[in-house]
């Protein structure tokens, strides 16, 4: 699947207006570039406890930026000019573990309970990686990332377990080392890779058939580099069959107003203090 | 008040058995030098989500080194051969906000619903700017560290609001640039210093009169130096008046089996992955 990522939109705060509008329906990659994009989760509070705990179990898979009030839509601490119900291009509504609708308002089914997680997403450590000079593979092709679950059990909590789910990006081999240090420094965007080289090794048996996203070629010369990817989060709240849940579409992200150079729970002005 | 830390134990489950047993009620100071000793927190279910997610707003006075399951003494990812109801030299007791009490062993008041929170604590990175060779005042004097309610607001997140605490150390000036970034490098244990030099800035108006702790003195040519304090936590928890709450004693912290090296989000094997 050929993604539209032209850049038209530096500002976050413009796009999400757009969206707002329900003038922009489409993928996020690629817009208002250097600033943050966030996975989606609401879950109902009496999940809220035992799902961010699995998140701070799992901080890979799931780099916790911000968790909202109960029943409050603003993220007062990331983005205080945005409503996380009217401002994602796309939602998924699952109902006991089904995918029941796919909508681009979530207003009407939104409850005094409803918690809202945002979670780190790796358009971040893209970005950095081209910085660095590091090709992206899917990005030169056009296509989503190939993505695969694994055999690497995340560590449970409550109702919240099973197993990772990995994106793949291709690295030439002199690159690895250097592609490993980007990343690591943005624990908040998956951070540094969970696996290097043969995919057997993680339960990945055929790489040219990812479970999600799009197959990409590898070149002679050229490693694959697996990293957590946050459809694990979605994956796990799933198979906890939770009475309601709403996520963000694939690649239809929630715009954070915090720039990526400031996306570290330690030292920038938005996440730590 | 002086403090026995004559360093007796290397292992922290060993001093964990001596404690169990009843045969160790002072001080973990100095103790199983090297590996991290912790803050702990044990709040109701109800009351658990509201605190981990200040935790998380709050990383600096309140870096979560692990939340354990529900009615689960056991701290099954930092400290799976330990057991939080009888393995910390003294707890204390609070009801309504109110010190009910002070004793050796909770198991009696444990209950199903029962949420212990391990958050990290200053003996780790003390020890670092020992190993760094930066003096730390209250060591060599043999007394507590001065503590200080400061104006600085914590970010709020449900009941759980108020002001920072800080410890306070004193650093020769041409070495406040190291302190900063040894510290920096322990966002687990409280992360750099919230604040350097003139402490009226944050409120404080007696230097010399510390609301917890004793004084130290500040030599000519040396910068007070103020890092996030674990008793902010405590303060903000009872602020809460929560039904019950039970804390550590100050200065008897629990001892877990991770290195202080080990201590990041990110790298370790224990808490990262």
């Amino acid at each position: 699947m050929a993604l539209e990522t032209r850049a038209r939109f530096t500002d976050p705060a413009e796009l999400r207006a757009e969206i707002r509008a329900g003038r922009w329906r489409g993928t996020t990659a690629g817009q208002a570039a250097g600033f943050a994009q966030a996975n989606l989760v609401v879950l109902p509070r009496d999940l809220a406890f035992d799902f961010l705990v699995f998140c701070l179990r799992n901080p890979k898979p799931c780099p916790v930026m911000e968790v909202l009030e109960s029943g409050d839509p603003i993220p007062r601490l990331t983005t205080p000019t945005a409503d996380v119900r009217t401002d994602v291009p796309a939602y998924r509504i699952y109902r006991g573990g089904e995918l029941v609708a796919e909508v681009s308002d979530i207003s009407s089914d939104w409850t005094d309970d409803a918690i809202a997680f945002l979670l780190g997403c790796s358009f971040t450590f893209e970005e950095a990686l081209v910085d660095g000079g590091i090709p992206v593979r899917h990005q030169e092709v056009g296509c989503t990332v190939p993505m695969y679950r694994t055999s690497i059990q995340t560590r449970p909590a409550g109702p919240f377990h099973g197993r990772m789910v990995v994106s793949m990006r291709p690295i030439p081999a002199e690159m690895v080392s250097c592609a490993v240090q980007i990343t690591a420094c943005l624990p908040h965007a998956h951070g540094a890779p969970v696996h290097v080289g043969d995919p057997a090794t993680i339960g990945i048996a055929e790489i040219d058939s990812p479970d999600y996203g799009d197959p990409v070629p590898i070149e002679r010369g050229e490693v694959p580099v697996f990293w957590s990817c946050g459809v694990t989060p979605q994956s796990v709240g799933l198979d906890a069959r939770p009475e309601w849940m709403i996520t963000h579409s694939p690649a239809r992200m929630f715009l954070t107003d915090v720039p990526n150079r400031e996306l570290d729970v330690f030292k920038g002005r938005f996440l730590g203090r």
